[in-house]
This record gives structure tokens, C-alpha cells and sequence, in this order.
């Protein structure tokens, strides 16, 4: 499917959704560390959270206030801060994240529970709140369209670049917009990681829909992201739709227009998650593992997850070496059920491993592949017709040396 | 439990066990790559191997082996080879495998399927038979008990240092020998890893006490080992016991000598599982996780496990970071079942984190703490009493190195 991209499109390329930014001092460095993001009118919302047993503070909120919401149609805005995660912080960080929705509902006028929150950043350590009200504040006097890019770069920690996409479709006769922005980019890993996502759509569809077509899209997306194996306590990825595309209300899961809105939403999904694979924690690659024949979606699906995962094949992807067995290992650990005896390997277009075994193969040629910034890995296992697409990325020096000395 | 240890003692130290090395050429680099462990008198034979879908060659046929002589206690020899894994070779790695059980039995004068084999090194490539065979029957040429110590370093491969250990200890009158030696040192991890290992007693046991002795010991030791999550082809545990001690043939698994005994066998495996996890590819310390007061032993294992096995601990450990969060997070995504707010996070002796919350404590203590070679890290989950031990290490640059580097 192709889509007609925004050029610099992002969170605020829908209509009606406006993004303010703050230097709030929550990060150590200097920067945009506070952001508000809002519809101008009220929106159905949708959420998916971490898995971690440990919920960070903002999590907690942002799942109370959806489920307050759930079928009504009322979220109108999202309070996002960088530098701190109000993670394991006790009843002083469920306070603060509270606090935080407060004053984001003065802003926009709303209430409390109309509002969505998400932090990033060190864990066990309390938000500044006198800096933090001030910021939320400071944000809300520059509402606009034109800060979706400085929102993208607001909610960056160790990312090295901000992320964001839109893109243009129709529904009937009419165009809807669909963008967003996330922050990847260390502890990135299926089932979520440190990752925040926002997405915003002029589209009209209701909240049941919205949320059954998040999860859809999230499946086959940012839960088939791997950069380190860890689950962090924060991850958070918001969707709004506020309708002002005026197109037909989606009501019905089994319509065309509700399979045409959930491939939009895949696709936007699936390119921020790339993003956040490519620019992970010292990455310099971005792997795609395609395993294809599989008896069935879940042995796919694993096998693909258990690859990119792998910190073996990950270093071997920094060093340019054409180890195959480790992708043949990864996949034997995987939990997928298959005949070993019928795997194929191809790195690129470049046969590598044929029925489980090795087989004489252009070095050089394998060499030339691995040194794109774009590796394909296809494992062909030949027992069936189900595939899954997972994306990670290389293990380098640059990851220990980053998460060596986060704190410091 | 305190043991006797035997100084320089290792895989040949209990009665009736001798060994034999070979330089076979199969590493690349030179040294001894070809191992020949024998047993004078009879011995039964047990093993674990990896869960890995892709099997090695040699695991296949000593899997074999061991089913056939399951219960005839007539195991007399291992043959190992390092430099080549013998995984994902096809029929003809099966061919080999068998050939090398072959020719050690020509050497040993006794049945092949009384042969255990084992080979650990690139995954994908045949061996070279010529010149394993001619190995094989120079090793067989200087059997002895002084080459314990030889055949600790012929098994190596990126291991930095030899690991072996033998203990004394008493089955009613009778002095028992248990020793052995192992290999890791990449692809350490639960369910068995690119380990190696092969211990040998001279304790009288039956063969089928002696299997359900080592599920337990392993249980506790080299599957609570994780150095980098991945999960090898070829990881093989073997035990011999050949009775010469004289003791009261163990019969009974619940005799007070089976527990006796299975109590040595698992100080033996940890010591191993120890050396392995310390000596992880790169590592410069070792990492021991405490899980205690847990709800049931499952999670407070789980828990260990995930902490001991989390890429961003094993970085801040490395970096000498006090992060506790990272601690917290790896638990909360453990599959442990567990009240967060409950939990408490020790560094050493040093309280960190306390209630599921930061709390302030001594960094300059704590970075002292993070500067010794082996790093004590407990978390008591107030919740049962229910405890749980995992070994593993840090992750640093050279970690990376040698997996990127590891083919050329």
C-alpha cells in the first residue's frame, strides 16, 4: 500500500490538533523537555501500555482516565515530559502524574480526566513539580499546528534523531489525515519498551473501534520491535481521532473502511517503530527479519522476534559477518515450533543456509550486503504459508557505552 | 555446605578416571582442540542438553547413546572437540559425530554407543575428519590423570580461563571424588547455553538416580547462569560415575545418600555455572542475584533470572551505575508474579531501593560496591519465603568485539 506523505507531517497534521513545547528543566541538558498535545474538539481516545508489572505513575493515570472515558469521546489533550519517568515513585509520583493531567485540564479547559500522560527518563526519581506546572503552563500560551516538530523533539531522551510521520487516504470522499510521533530509543522491545507513541487522526471512527484497530496495528508494529529485550515501566502509545474529517462515523469492525482506517494505522505505526529500531541505543543498522512458509502466524512470529533479539546476531550485524548460524540458533530457541531440516536462510537476495545446513556462499557479496544501513534477513521455512516482519537493530560499542553511564 | 576442595583437582580427580589431549588443528589458532575422557572400570552415564530446536550432531548421538545404555551402566569414554561446533551440518555432521564415537571406542576398546560426544565452535561448517580421527588416536596414545588440567584447557574456545574443581566428601565411611570441568563462555543462558560440561565421580550410583541428581543440580546452577541470552546448538552436561569409591550403591532418591550426594553434585555444577558466568565473553565481573522472601521458588527464579539476563543492568553494572530502576524493571518484566510496592533492592548490603521506591542512599558506597569483581545484587519481595539464585555478568565493549569479530 503506498499513502501520500505529509511532507514534514507529524502529530499536529491532522486537523484540528495544535502541540506547545517548554524548557521546563527536567533534563539535565538544555531543551524542550515539557509538551502539550490537544484537539481543539473533543476525540475518541485509545491507549496501549507496558506490560511491566512495575507501571510507572503516568501509566497508572492514563489507563484510569481512558477507561473513565472509554466509550464517550472525550479526551482532549496529552501532558508528555522527557528527563524523568515518575516511575516507582510511590504515591507522590501517582500525585504528581494527577497533578500533572490538572493542570494540563486548566490549560485546555477541560477535565482531568480528559487528559492523557506520559513520562520518560530515569526511574525512582520524583518529578520537579514547581518546574513542571510552570511548563505545562509555558506550553499552553503557544498552542499550534507548527510545533508538531518541536513536539517530536520534546519527547526525546537518548534518541538521536525525533520521529515523526503523516500521511494523507480516503474514506469515501473524504481525506483524512493520519500522523504521529514517538521516542524510542534503548529498552525497545515487543511487548512496548521505553517508548512513548502519539498519533492523531482527523478521522471519524468511534472509541470501540479505535482502540480494536490500535491493537491490531500495534501487533504487527511496535510490538515487533526489538533493541535490547527490556520492558520498560513507562511505555505508553495514545492514539486520538477527533472526526473533523467528517467522514462516515467507523462503527462496525467488519467494514471496508474500518480495514482501510487499521492499514493506515499499521503502516504509521510500523514506520515509527522502523524509526525507532534504526535509532536505537548505538544502533548503526536497521535489521528487518522477514520469516516466511511458517506452519502458522505465532511460530512466525516468534521465530522473527527471537532473531532480532538475539544480542549474537546483533553483534554480528555490527561486525559484518555473515553468521548464519546464530540466526538459525536464534530461531531454534524461539519457542516456534518447525522441521529444522527445512530452513532456508538468505541475507539480502543472498542464499546462506539451505535445509538447516550451510552451503558455499559469496563471501564478498555477503559482506556488501551487511554493510547497507538496511539488512534484510529472510528465513524461508517452508512448511507452510504464514510470515511476520519483526525489526531490530546492531549491538555496538556505542549501546554500552550509552547505558554504561546513563545516569552520570 | 563447606567442602573439600582438591587443589588442582578437576574432570580426572575421582578414582579411575583418566584423560587425553590432541592438537588437531581444528581451531584456528593452535593449542588442543580434541579430548578424549575415559573411565577404567565401567561407568552409568547421564546427561542434559540444550532446548534448542536445532540440535548439534553430537547431541544427537550422545542423546542416543545415553537412551540406549539408559539403565546398563556401561558408559566407559567422552570424546570432545573444540574449534567446530558440528551444528547445522547435515548428514554428514551426523556422520561424523558417529565417527568420532567410533574411533574413541576403537580406542577404548569398548562398544561407540558407550561414547558421549561433544564438539563446540562455528556453527555450519564439517569437521575436518582426517584430522579429528588422527586426534582422537594421539590422545588415546597418553591417557592419564595428570591431564585433567589439559583437558580443561583443550575444551576452550573464547574462554579466557580453564574451569575445573573436584571436592571430597563422605558416603558412610567411603570417601567420594566428584569433579569436573566446563567451557562457556558466549551464548551463556538458561536451558543450557554454549556450555559445556563434564564431571565424573567415582561414587556408586544408580543410572537412574544419577539423571534425576543432575536435573536437580542443573536446575540450580547452570540454568540459573546467563551471560548474553542466546541459547546454543551444541550444549551438552555430562556425568560419569564408575563406582570405585565402593560405596553403598545409591539406589534410593530418597535416601539420605542420594541427598547426600545430590547436595555435592549441585555445589560442583554452581562452582562451574560460577566460573562460566565470570569468565562471560567481555565480562569483568560476575553479577549474583538474590530473589528472596518470594511468593513460591518459580518467580522468585523468574525474577533472578530476568535481572541476571537484562542487557541494561548488565551495561550499568559495567558502567558501575547504581540504577537501581533498571533492577526493578527487569523484575516487573520477569513474568513474576509479585506486589510491587512491596519490594525492596539491595546492593550488597547497601539498601537502594525500598517499598517499590527510590529511596536516598550512600552513591559513594554504592559505586564501591559496583567497583568489586563480584557484584551481590538481592531483592527481597516481602512477600513468602520462597528464594532463588542466577549468575551472570556484565556487558561491556568487548563483549561486543569479540561477537562481531568472532568468524575472522
Amino acid at each position: 500500500m503506498n499513502y501520500e506523505l505529509v511532507s514534514g507531517g507529524g502529530v499536529t497534521s491532522a486537523t484540528g490538533f495544535v502541540a506547545g513545547v517548554a524548557q521546563a528543566a527536567i533534563k539535565k541538558a538544555d531543551g524542550y523537555d515539557l509538551t502539550l498535545l490537544y484537539s481543539t474538539v473533543p476525540a475518541v481516545g485509545a491507549g496501549v501500555f507496558t506490560q511491566n508489572v512495575f507501571r510507572a505513575a503516568p501509566v497508572i493515570i492514563s489507563q484510569q482516565n481512558l477507561s473513565v472515558n472509554d466509550t464517550e469521546g472525550t479526551i482532549r489533550g496529552i501532558v508528555v515530559n522527557s528527563g524523568c519517568a515518575n516511575a516507582c515513585t510511590g504515591q507522590q509520583g501517582l500525585l504528581d502524574a494527577q497533578q500533572m493531567a490538572q493542570e494540563a485540564a486548566k490549560v485546555f479547559a477541560c477535565e482531568e480526566t480528559e487528559i492523557l500522560v506520559a513520562s520518560t527518563g530515569v526511574i525512582g526519581v520524583n518529578l520537579p513539580m514547581e518546574r513542571v506546572i510552570a511548563g505545562i503552563h509555558e506550553a499552553g500560551n503557544d498552542l499550534s499546528a507548527a510545533n508538531g516538530g518541536l513536539a517530536a523533539q520534546a519527547i526525546m531522551t537518548t534518541d538521536t534523531v525525533s520521529k515523526e510521520i503523516a500521511i494523507k487516504f480516503y474514506l469515501g470522499e473524504k481525506e483524512i489525515t493520519l500522523g504521529g510521533m514517538a521516542k524510542g530509543s534503548g529498552m525497545i522491545h515487543p511487548n512496548m519498551a521505553t517508548m512513548l507513541g502519539f498519533i492523531t487522526t482527523d478521522a471519524a471512527i468511534s472509541g470501540r473501534c479505535l482502540k480494536k484497530s490500535l491493537q491490531e496495528a500495534v501487533g504487527k508494529s511496535f510490538n515487533m520491535v526489538t533493541v535490547d529485550g527490556d520492558c520498560s515501566t513507562n511505555d505508553s502509545l495514545f492514539v486520538l481521532a477527533n472526526g473533523l474529517a467528517e467522514n462516515q462515523l467507523i462503527m462496525d469492525e467488519n467494514s471496508q473502511e474500518y480495514q482501510i482506517f487499521t492499514r493506515a494505522l499499521t503502516y504509521v505505526c510500523t514506520e515509527l517503530a522502523k524509526m525507532i529500531a534504526r535509532d536505537g541505543e548505538g544502533a548503526t543498522k536497521l535489521m528487518e527479519v522477514r520469516v516466511i512458509n511458517a506452519p502458522n502466524p505465532e511460530d512466525a512470529r516468534l521465530g522473527a522476534k527471537a532473531i532480532a533479539g538475539s544480542n549474537l546476531v546483533k553483534a554480528a550485524l555490527f561486525g559484518e559477518d555473515a553468521n548464519w548460524g546464530r540466526i538459525v540458533c536464534a530461531l531454534g530457541y524461539s519457542g516456534a515450533s518447525f522441521q529444522p531440516m527445512l530452513v532456508d536462510v538468505y541475507l539480502g537476495d543472498l542464499l546462506v543456509a539451505q535445509n538447516g545446513g550451510g552451503l558455499a556462499f559469496d563471501e564478498e557479496m555477503a559482506a556488501r550486503i551487511l554493510q547497507e544501513d538496511t539488512v534484510i534477513i529472510t528465513v524461508d521455512m517452508k512448511q507452510g504459508s504464514s510470515q511476520a516482519t519483526a525489526w531490530g537493530c546492531d549491538l555496538t560499542y556505542d549501546y554500552v557505552k550509552i547505558n554504561g553511564e546513563y545516569r552520570t
